[in-house]
């Protein structure tokens, strides 16, 4: 993250959790164009409704994020601690509020210990850093029950400009007691125009982080957010059709595409990481529809887990999408990463070597193809599988 | 079954089983008003396209299913062994073939064995019976992974005259290893027009069958059917208003529920049954789609069969209803089929005795009851918890 132009993070420990770090303070020297998108879900945690409010203009210039309490179902307490995490840190680094995204993660209904967080950040905003040491930091500090920090770096090329772009992420460890939180912060030092820059991330979350799936469960406090500072100093992108725009898109899916798929390998209680993948749609919306269902179904994930080319149960969860979905015309391939077996062709089950299929389908990776013969789209998702650690992870008494 | 007046019925082994009885007839000695609900999924079993076509005229006289074969994804030679058993039926009855309704459930993908089912059907017609074991080889003869048969009957008053009801219903063992079919065939001997029994089974259905949840997949071949044959020689039910209509659709309602509760709880992976109630909601439609979010979530599922009061995965799963949800309004109850405690009051997380509450939730049988504050509206819907045996039945390789 620190090698980006401008930026400067640190993650401490605050004392929330027992004895990880668990405050993350990302910041940018200048005042960058920012866009967030945030959970679907009707409860929506304190801390989005104030970086809504914040990200109102399109600008940012810091972002700060506390793990262990999710800051939601808390109310007015909780409300006043995330307005108070925006007003230390802006005292501490000299801009407006309105300048700071807040961000949380944790356990849902707990009070929220805002005078531990504010301490910490009045300790530690005189802490950032460009060290490399201090991005390690701030990515793991926004963990919870994740096994491991998720990160991604990238240089490219915009319009004959050198642009920088960092991630960090955090998911679901598939064991949260609560629910899974999925967080990511992207920051470049790419110059482009607030406005692109949210239209472009949206578009860009479709295909990456809203096509991922663990529980099929959306989190109070999901939230993807970006700053990009324009330290690059290329022509400010403007439009879609600027020299340069193109590769900046591009490369912000590879970033959240990797950091999507980060998330969903780190699910303690799965032990598959599959792909999914529709190919000629009659439109985008239904190869991604069809996706969801599938990679939600628990029969399909039990299959996956036990290594049962079951086919029947992909094509019933595809008609069960509430989509049009013709399977006479569909053909349905299984497989690992590199080989895939064609299992269905125009909805007639074809013959195969079991034994082969049953080899391919231990692989950690799957891949399952649907081929719809029904248009030029597809698209793609990604999941876990459902296993008896699943289960007992996720039952285990709170208390 | 073969308490309602002019009811015949028998259950036999054709063979497409190994041992158990895998087909059943049911007939009514005079044509019968009837009307069916079928499949939502996209992709519907041949039987069900016959079906569909034969009740066009909301009249039936006859119905035949067979278990161990779905006869879904089989094509032409399904299509033509599903209107083979209609025509043998019929021929053996001496009826118009589209009198006759017919249903399959068992695997997806494999022939459709017509022959043995055309020879059973042809061996077996003469043995319809009015005998009381008759009924019992019925419900016994639709079972696939079923550990129970599944009946119920009663007899009531419509307008002065005396009624009788039988059902019988076949669910999901939850270890299918293909999908989880639903069938339920009700009789009575109520005089009704077709049309008012059509708008009624739908609307009934939507508040029974439709509430209960397994693993949230809709099977390929799911089907509800009912004959009434008018035998109780009632003045025959032509609008909501008439005498008896509220009566008959009461029981109508009673049975479904009855047939309803007892699939969800033929779980071999489950350990509880879990009855769900929304009250106090603006429209029906918002409670029942907060019913079926909230039953169908694994972090809620799993987290009942650990005994684990953590509502916060309840209201995460409500905010993803895709309905107005205010959670600052709502109170949330739980506890067993006897006692509930408030665990959320106004979305504030109230204190109760943990002790108490892990005493209740280790009952077999579950309430949650969510209060919106919201309206008058109200819903129920019943599901299952998920297991590690859930798992590891789902998984077993199938060949």
């Amino acid at each position: 993250m620190t090698n980006v132009r401008g930026i400067k993070c640190w993650g401490a420990h605050t004392g929330v959790k027992s004895m990880k770090r668990d405050l993350a303070i990302i910041y940018s020297e200048v005042p960058a164009s920012a866009a967030a998108t945030f959970t679907q879900n009707e409860v929506v945690a304190e801390p989005i409704k104030v970086t809504r409010k914040h990200i109102l203009d399109g600008l940012a210039q810091a972002i700060v994020i506390n793990a262990g309490n999710a800051n939601a179902c808390t109310g007015q307490q909780g409300l006043d601690g995330a307005n108070a995490m925006c007003k230390t840190l802006a005292e501490e680094l000299g801009i407006d509020e309105n300048l700071v995204l807040v961000a949380s993660t944790g356990l849902i209904g707990e009070p929220f210990p805002t005078n531990e967080i504010v301490e910490g950040i009045r300790e530690n905003a005189g802490k950032l850093s460009t060290k490399s040491n201090a991005g390690t930091f701030v990515a793991n500090a926004i963990l919870t029950t994740d096994t491991f920090s998720k990160e991604g770096f990238v240089e490219f090329d915009v319009d004959g400009y050198e642009v920088n772009m960092a991630g960090i992420a955090k998911g679901s460890g598939m064991i949260h007691p609560n629910m899974a939180t999925m967080l990511a912060f992207v920051v470049t030092d790419v110059a482009i125009e607030p406005k692109l820059l949210k239209q472009t991330l949206h578009e860009v979350v479709e295909d990456t982080f809203n096509m991922i799936t663990v529980d099929g469960d959306t989190s109070t406090n999901d939230m993807v957010a970006i700053m990009a500072n324009g330290e690059a100093k290329n022509d400010i992108l403007k439009s879609k059709k600027d020299a340069g725009y193109k590769a900046f898109r591009e490369n912000l899916e590879e970033m959240l595409t990797h950091l999507s798929k980060l998330i969903v390998s780190d699910g303690e209680g799965s032990s598959k990481f599959i792909e999914y993948e529709v190919v000629h749609a009659r439109n985008k919306e239904t190869a991604k529809k069809l996706i969801r269902k599938i990679s939600d179904s628990t029969l399909v994930k039990t299959a996956m887990f036990g290594r049962d080319p079951n086919w029947g149960r992909i094509i019933c969860a595809a008609g069960n999408a509430g989509v049009p979905f013709d399977y006479t015309k569909a053909d349905l391939y299984l497989g690992d990463e590199e080989t895939l077996v064609k299992v269905l062709e125009k909805g007639t089950p074809q013959e195969y070597d079991r034994n082969y299929m049953k080899k391919l389908l231990r692989e950690s990776h799957i891949h399952i193809k649907l081929d719809l013969h029904d248009g030029r789209f597809s698209s793609k998702g990604w999941g876990s599988d459902l296993t008896t650690d699943y289960v007992m992870f996720n039952s285990v008494y709170t208390t």
